[in-house]
């Protein structure tokens, strides 16, 4: 494959939609074809996916057992790389997806009966072990993060203040775990901080033949 | 675990349904609760991942990728022992399925990009190593039992004779790889002798501590 495969993660609020647009923008502005994609809801399938996870949890049926519920998404995962990540990097484009892996490991595995080694094992059979060649991890303590979200009560808001901060350990834990594929920026710098630093390693990806 | 765990296993038309009745009701006369189910649509949400996968095939979105696929179909048999055979085998019943993982083997890995091996893996996560104690494979030439189906066409009937041909093998296969587990029972038999077989194996389980 030809192309380059970057995921931003952290938690609701970081930033990270608006540093996604500005590489966008400024891979487009250099001549490159970029796909900007996000997890969950990639595919038709995959929003499909969600969307039955959601009603069910809503109604009176059972409840949807731990290891259902890992492979609906790492089913999710498996479309949305079959169907639209792997065809744009045989394409020679850049590939940038807001959340991906890493985000069911730092979401999933907190508090949950499975282990995070067996959710990232599910994650990497779905892809056919396609992992990014860069994460950009931003990074902010939850209380700066929760007060920038503008929507109303979500997930995270209703989750409370210590899943918060166990997510964001978490994903601060997985970057320390693979230092090769993770940039941590710290995301309470200015957006054009925090873009400076992005740029520059993205730069850098380019010229040291990652195209 | 104080239940008892048996599956049935076979193509299409070899006479399950009728095996799987003259089991149950031979057990509740002993005075065993007995819980009969089947595969695909033992669950609510396991039927609606099914729906899912049929709209979408039926539809103009793109292909379900293969990895998705057997991952819709693992997270369907996770809720089905999470929700219903677990908890029956610990209440002490005996739980009947019709079709469970060897089906998959049988029918998903001919033919496909993936290999028995991984869809067995993905299955035996998906079930937390959950295996029948016993599973009847209830043999016959295809061409016998294509004649004795009923309903109109159906996946078997369009898929070509080579198909049904290459699914009898694989179940042969897994019975040879099993042996302990499984019991081939010619399916050409009349319905009392394919019976008294199974009759004669159950009393011997039951007998052997298996409750």
């Amino acid at each position: 494959m030809t192309g380059l495969f970057v995921s931003f993660e952290g938690v609701d609020g970081v930033g990270k939609t608006t540093q996604v647009e500005r590489l966008r923008a400024y891979l487009q502005e250099r001549g490159r074809a970029v796909l900007v994609t996000r997890e969950p809801g990639g595919t038709p399938l995959g929003t499909a996916l969600r969307q039955l996870l959601l009603y069910n949890v809503a109604s009176d049926a059972a409840d949807i057992a731990p290891r259902a519920e890992a492979l609906i998404f790492a089913a999710d995962r498996a479309q949305h790389v079959a169907e639209t990540i792997r065809p744009a990097l045989e394409r020679g484009e850049v590939v940038i997806t807001d959340r991906y892996l890493d985000s069911s490991l730092a979401y999933q595995a907190g508090g949950r009966e499975l282990t995070a080694a067996e959710i990232r094992n599910l994650s990497m059979w779905a892809t056919d072990s396609l992992l990014p060649k860069r994460t950009y991890l931003l990074d902010m303590d939850p209380a700066a993060s929760h007060a920038r979200l503008q929507h109303a009560e979500d997930r995270m808001e209703s989750a409370g203040n210590d899943f918060q901060h166990r997510t964001r350990q978490a994903f601060l834990d997985l970057a320390t775990a693979e230092p090769d594929r993770f940039r941590v920026i710290d995301a309470n710098q200015s957006i054009n901080d925090v873009w400076e630093q992005i740029r520059t390693d993205i730069d850098t990806l380019l010229q040291g033949g990652a195209q």
